[in-house]
């Protein structure tokens, strides 16, 4: 349970690169990083493209002026100068640039938290893994869904033996807010679709890899062994990216699992969803309703699980907020995913490696397995999608 | 609405083969044909592999002792001999005897409702179809969930434009019945897993035939071109046949499918499920809840219609029977379906040939479009689960 | 588990008064009666206040048109001149008919099954139930919604002190479907809000009276000692008499209970719901989802049961038809409720007084009971909705 | 649409009485107070009974040691010596002390923020209101659940006639997280079921107030004319205050209300349940899928309308913050009731009387009518439970 109470001794002088006032994802990011827990304080930005809106948003976001940076390395090379300077920064922009603004970061001596997908390439992971490792430094993703309570109560559910083998994973995360899209399309939905600045994918990148990640942190041993992806661009407008994907998968304990991923799926605003089938029963969880955990033995009553419930497992608890009958929302979940990372940058920060090891959050690992996803789904698609071993 | 006024002049006079005491699916048939529309009687029967029980049944279902028969050849030759001889036969037996018991029947002259999946083979189908078509015989398939109302209303909605271009079809029948299925199986699963019995597949003919015929009987105009198949046999005392496939198939309109049918779905009790997604809307039933079906229009409130309701279509209307507000079940869906092929079978009879292509019901084709399915993932599945072209 | 296999001997001959082509319950009653359990026939009918309409109507469900009779009186006679004359009569006409009705078919010798509210007083239930007792008659009530099995499973729990002991009943019968009604109101619409032809009360006896059924059902050992009544004509077309009731009561046991009923509800499709709020645990079911149970331990999970279930208890599987995952409508409950008033009749009939009394069905004690209710909310109601000591 | 930019000159310095590190509700302050939005910084803080739990706590949410007081009392007189003095303070203790303290905190020329119910009788509401208007002071009222965004979308649906005439209004907070008590009671339990602490209510006045206010929020033309309550202690242990408690209410323009309040309501998880119902059409919410309303015009399909989405009206959107598809929860709505009261005070402060008048937040008048409410429940249930005129 948490209850407000600084976790950390100081709160971590926090930047951003992208997310400003017209950016989809930069307030969650605030959301998540300024919630009462103490763990960030945001001292400056490079929040636009646009140098004057980067200014004019960031001190109506309370950040100083002179700490409104025009472009992001300008942004680096000012803030080293101070002895109050910027610790950490969140990038949160186009996907094309993670890779740069990143490294930069990185060799700046700064911990990073990059939006997903992480970058382009596997290789590109690596090489990042590296610098942030001979560094000590942390890279955090943003899998903003992956700090819902009843996700670890899954994890902890299947580790104690409560379905029995899993034997199928079933992915969803498909809405149709762009079923409708003509050849016009918005600045956030043209860069999308632009393999130049979105990457080799659209909604395998953009949507289903904050399933597949959640599905890992899941089920941690479970790996893919083969995959099958077949994938479509149902809008013109769209391709040659995909806006609707199936992906098949055979794990390496004989486990197989699908995952539809689709921005046309006109209507559905129940985008996301998770089904684990063991041997003896399933769990089966939405986004929608993120506070419930359906929990199905096979021939006893279904049952319904709800958050915050001191039957839950103390994994499930660790990071309860609200408490029973009240709700928690996405914002919730961000700065749960927001307060791990702080955690790990804190251990890290002073050496503490039992410490580090112990948090569990979105690092640059798991960054790089949706990469390399991204890229196995690629290669089927490629085949004419055939069945590829995973690389 | 139906209110219980006879639709035929007199009953027919029916009679099964199939469906005795232990039968899973002998009550519902009877439930469908008995209803109170006096569209059949039942006046004999072959109910079971062992003679004595099939009369000692027979006869507590009503059926005069005479005319339980020890075995269906006895029963055709005998009723042959009376004028108020058999006109129509129900075959509720396993799969392997459907060809045989279907072809004597039309051979002695009698009409034919046969359960699903029809027979093993497409050419199995053609044969009896001409042998069908040559004798003004019908042959209807007891796609039993295939009456529910408001899958005409999914079907009128779509003519009617209301969802746009369709661009996906998502089908699901899974249940997790088997998930703990040792290796003593009791005889309605061993012929089940057993291919001598069952033909080439287990669940994909068992429940996906099902939701397949459902959704041609929905989207008449799409037709797959090719398919891709993915089948296991999740509980090993279930081999050589799956328990648990995906399939996912393309159409001639450009539209993407896919099924995922299980019977090792721990759990689950939301077994059948179809969603039709558009470029405008998506249409959603689940067999678990029948009279409800969900409209989505992207960017507006979603919709929930109810069976009964005066804005239905008059396709939902035509069978309503208990009206808005009073539940149907599956046993008024199996009466529809019954009463649709009394209907043909009175219309082939009359030789009133426009009334019989007016009548929807499940049909010997529809049968063998389910077979042809079957073959199809079969061969797909054969050829480590490549993609094919449908034949 | 019912197999279809029949209950008694041979069916009985069984007629109607009202229920005719126009009427809204008629196809229910015949719906229910005439299942393949082989309990009853129908050979007879004074289906109509019109003759003719009645004649027509009656040959059209397969009535001989001798036996359809334009009135009551002319039934009575005729049938009890011929051999097979009829033995059972159902009573489905405007509630002011239900008394003479009743009466003149006891006094023919004949079983009754009426509709509800039973009569207008109790002083006339008094009169038949001991009519019907001295001629060795039943007399059953169509509480039509009463053969739901999970309402069997919700009594079998709470005998098992599965919830402890009750504390609160919710229960609540709405609908919205006049909501809109104006001054002219349809045939069935206008008896129903006229005093004359209704009796005292309209919603609360049209609709509450079933729920109020029920839950004496799944609690026989709990009395009302005092109720208070507040009713109102929301619609001024339906004074006056109420379209919308609150009624609130104590129970001998110290628990308390609430019923809402209203046909002015506008939109509601979820009508009917009782709520059994126990010590450790509720119990709630709506009729709209028949087949769904929900169980809620405080501090557990919350469970959801299923129909059909092989883990419900014997009571719930007595009247089983379909088999789990397979749905049952209302048409089923009216199947089991008629069956079980089947059996009531043969075992009065052959004189079998101990299966009569373990026979449950909804008795004309059953429909007493109803009618007393209705006569203390309307005494509460009268007294400026006062707190009444329950008569 | 909320984007996190600061809506005042600079945060308002923020103080709480109780809410210390037991408390239920602290954290629930803190984090509506303490949103992104720049509105309050936490300044001091007397949190709890106890002084050296006080600075322990208050020390580890971020208060300086000095400003952690040991009474309240002590911070008013030590915080009005500095220049960076407290300006508003929430009060978060048990009920019997809110009018001392808030009485304390006005004559220091303090804003204030205090939990329900307000006070005890509204004899003080009146004097308070007098003396928070003498000196152009807010006094907010936290009921938290009101800010959630989907209550103003019924709110403007009603006000467009989307309903139609409002006929009644049905009400419920129950839970049954006290349906175990024994006789040991939890501190925070035991001040709630005395009277000395809690007032003349339990349940009433710790659940329903939230919900009267907020069906007060969404239809502020309606009055109570008269009203009965009927209340029980289900549990001994809570004698003499009601755990459970029936309150009937009819309204100036004919429609009836009704409302159930418990904390025996075993298992229900589903605590808060408003439904509107018109002539045309009803709304229906709960405060367990807070994102989701239901609208129901009668003989229309029933609507399901999301939070976030683009078709609601502005009054829904003015305070969205993680858009459509993106779930919000319990502490989103403290924020928006937070950051309501916090543009209340800053326009009083700024002595804009428009823009104070324009803002919509739960104001002490609306507190007043809480405890108005209160009393004519008492009144009723005192007279036996007879129906009282609302004075
Ligand atoms: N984790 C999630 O739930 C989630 C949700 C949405 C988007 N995203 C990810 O966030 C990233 C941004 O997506 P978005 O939807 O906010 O995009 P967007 O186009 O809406 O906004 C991008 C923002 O970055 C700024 N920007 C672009 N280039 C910049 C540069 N070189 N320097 C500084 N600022 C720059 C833009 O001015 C804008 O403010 C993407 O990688 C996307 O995949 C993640
Ligand atoms: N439409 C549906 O919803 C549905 C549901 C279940 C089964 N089915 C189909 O129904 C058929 C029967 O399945 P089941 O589950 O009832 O099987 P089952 O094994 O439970 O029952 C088979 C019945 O057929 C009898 N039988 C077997 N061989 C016979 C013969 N030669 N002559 C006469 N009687 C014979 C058996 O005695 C038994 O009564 C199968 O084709 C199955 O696919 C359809
Ligand atoms: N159990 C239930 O679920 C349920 C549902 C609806 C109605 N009801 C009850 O059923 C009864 C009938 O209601 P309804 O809605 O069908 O009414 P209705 O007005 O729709 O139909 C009444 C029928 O009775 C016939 N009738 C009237 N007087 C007659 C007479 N003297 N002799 C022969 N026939 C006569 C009419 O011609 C008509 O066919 C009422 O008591 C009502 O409360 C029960
Ligand atoms: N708005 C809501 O949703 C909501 C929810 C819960 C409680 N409440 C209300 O909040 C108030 C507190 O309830 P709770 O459940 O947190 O109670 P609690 O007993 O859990 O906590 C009370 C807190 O106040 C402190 N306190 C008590 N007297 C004090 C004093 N004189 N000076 C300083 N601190 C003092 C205690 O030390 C404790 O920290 C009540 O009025 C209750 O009705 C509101």
């Amino acid at each position: 349970m948490l209850n407000g109470e600084m976790k950390l001794a100081r709160p971590l002088r926090w930047g951003m690169v992208g997310g400003g006032q017209t950016s989809q994802v930069g307030y969650k990011h605030r959301i998540g990083a300024l919630r009462d827990n103490g763990a960030f304080e945001l001292v400056c930005g490079a929040f636009d493209v646009d140098a004057e809106r980067c200014t004019e948003f960031g001190t109506r976001i309370g950040v100083q002026a002179e700490r409104c940076y025009g472009d992001f390395h300008r942004m680096l090379a000012e803030e080293a100068k101070r002895p109050d300077g910027v610790e950490v920064v969140s990038v949160a922009t186009p996907n094309f640039t993670h890779y740069e603004i990143t490294k930069a970061c990185l060799e700046a001596g700064l911990h990073v938290i990059c939006e997903k997908p992480l970058f382009f390439t596997v290789a590109e992971c690596e090489e990042i893994e590296q610098l942030a490792a001979s560094k000590n430094l942390i890279v955090g993703v943003t899998y903003g869904y992956s700090g819902h309570q009843m996700l670890m109560q899954m994890k902890a559910m299947i580790e104690q033996g409560k379905i029995g083998d899993v034997r199928m994973v079933d992915l969803q995360y498909t809405h149709g807010f762009n079923a409708a899209d003509g050849d016009h399309l918005s600045e956030a939905q043209a860069w999308r679709v632009n393999p130049k600045t979105s990457g080799s994918t659209f909604v395998l990148g953009d949507l289903a890899t904050h399933t597949f990640y959640m599905a890992h942190r899941i089920l941690p041993n479970l790996h893919i062994e083969k995959l099958m992806c077949d994938r479509q661009s149902l809008v013109p407008a769209h391709a040659p990216l995909e806006d609707n994907a199936h992906v098949l998968f055979h794990y390496n304990n004989g486990a197989v699992g699908r995952l539809w991923t689709s921005s046309v799926d006109a209507g559905n605003m129940d985008a996301q969803r998770i089904r684990i089938v063991g041997s003896k029963a399933s769990l089966q969880w939405s986004a929608a309703y993120p506070d419930d955990l359906h929990y199905q033995v096979q021939g006893e009553p279904n049952q319904h699980l709800h958050r915050g419930m001191p039957y839950l497992d103390e994994q499930a608890l660790e990071y309860e907020r609200m408490g029973a009958l009240h709700t928690e929302g996405l914002g919730d979940s961000w700065a749960n995913v927001y307060l791990s990372i702080a955690l790990a940058i804190d251990a890290a920060n002073r050496g503490a490696k039992d410490e580090l090891e112990a948090v569990q959050y979105p690092d640059v690992k798991a960054g790089k397995e949706g990469v390399r996803w991204l890229e196995n789904c690629v290669r089927s698609s490629e085949s004419g999608s055939a069945w590829v071993a995973y690389q």
